[in-house]
C-alpha cells in the first residue's frame, strides 16, 4: 500500500470548460478562455498582493481522472511513454499543474479572475503560487521526447473538437 | 472545516539539506547541490522516457512546515504579504512546486539523480512532470511585488549560512 497524505482544498475553478474531452490540453490551446477561481473564505485574506503578478500558478486536483497505468499513448501519436515523462491527467497523486494570467483579484469575495485557462468547471484547487519567471522560466530547458512531434508541427489530437459552453 | 482530498506519495527526496534553516530558499541559490529521487517500486516503471528532458518538476509535500497564516514576512524584507502571493513554505495544502535538471534516470532502481535541487533530506514527492519550455517558460511574466527587491539586489535574508552535510 502506497502512503497517502491528506491535502487541503482551497477553492474551486469556474470555467466554459464541462466536459473532459473538450478541454484543452494546455493553456497555450485555449489563450482566450477566461475563468475564475473561487477560494473559500477561511482561505481568501491569503490572495492579498496576487493582483501584482501577471501570471499564477494552479495547483489541482485531476478529479475526473479514472486511475493511472506505467505507460500511456500520447495524444500527438507515436509509442507509449512512462506516465511521469508526461503531463497526463490520470496520475497516482492526481494533481495537476498549470499557469494562468491573472486578471482582477478579489480578495475580499475570494475571487480570481484568470485568462488561458485549461481546467474542467468545478476543478479543486489545492494552491495557488506566483509565477516567478527567475525560478520557473528556462525557455532553454528543451522538450525530451516531445521535441520531434513540435518540430514536425502534430498537434495533439481530440476525441472532439473544443466547444465551451459559455465564455471563452 | 475545510475539504480535503488524499493524495499518494509516490517517494522520497534524498539531497544535503537536512536542516530547514540551511534550505536555500529556490533551487537557483544551490545550483551545483546534487540528490536523488527515490520512487517506490509500484511507480518506478512510469519513469521511462523521463531521460530525455533536461528539467522536470517536482510536486512535494512541505512536510515540516508547521501551519500557516495568512500574511508573511517574506525573507527579503518589505512588508507582510498575502501568503498566496508568496513561495512560502507553510501553506494551507502543504504543497511545494521546484523545477531541477535530470541527471540520470534509472528505471529499474526507481532513481531520479538530478541536480539544482533546494528540498529538504527525506522530503515526500508527490509527483513528477516533464518541464516544457511551451507551456512553462514566460521569462517576461514579471515577479510582482518582488521585482523591487530584485532590481535593489536584495537577497533572502537567512536564519543561517547554507551548510550541506553532505554532496552539494
Amino acid at each position: 500500500m502506497s502512503a497517502t497524505v491528506d491535502i487541503v482544498v482551497i477553492g474551486r475553478a469556474r470555467t466554459p470548460w464541462l466536459r473532459r474531452e473538450d478541454t484543452p490540453h494546455q493553456p497555450v490551446a485555449s489563450p482566450e478562455t477566461e475563468g475564475t477561481i473561487e477560494i473559500d473564505p477561511e482561505f481568501a485574506p491569503a490572495l492579498a498582493d496576487l493582483d501584482t503578478f501577471g501570471r499564477i500558478w494552479l495547483v489541482f486536483l485531476f478529479d475526473r481522472s479514472r486511475g493511472w497505468t506505467a505507460r500511456v499513448k500520447p495524444p500527438r501519436g507515436g509509442p507509449k511513454r512512462g506516465l511521469l515523462a508526461t503531463r497526463a491527467p490520470d496520475r497516482p497523486s492526481g494533481i495537476g499543474l498549470t499557469s494562468v494570467q491573472v486578471q482582477e483579484v478579489d480578495v475580499g469575495a475570494g475571487k480570481v479572475a484568470v485568462r488561458g485557462i485549461d481546467l474542467l468547471d468545478e476543478t479543486p484547487i489545492l494552491d495557488i503560487k506566483p509565477y516567478l519567471p527567475m525560478v520557473d522560466a528556462w525557455p532553454e530547458a528543451g522538450h525530451g521526447w516531445l521535441e520531434e512531434y513540435l518540430d514536425a508541427g502534430i498537434e495533439p489530437r481530440l476525441r472532439k473538437p473544443y466547444r465551451p459552453r459559455r465564455g471563452g
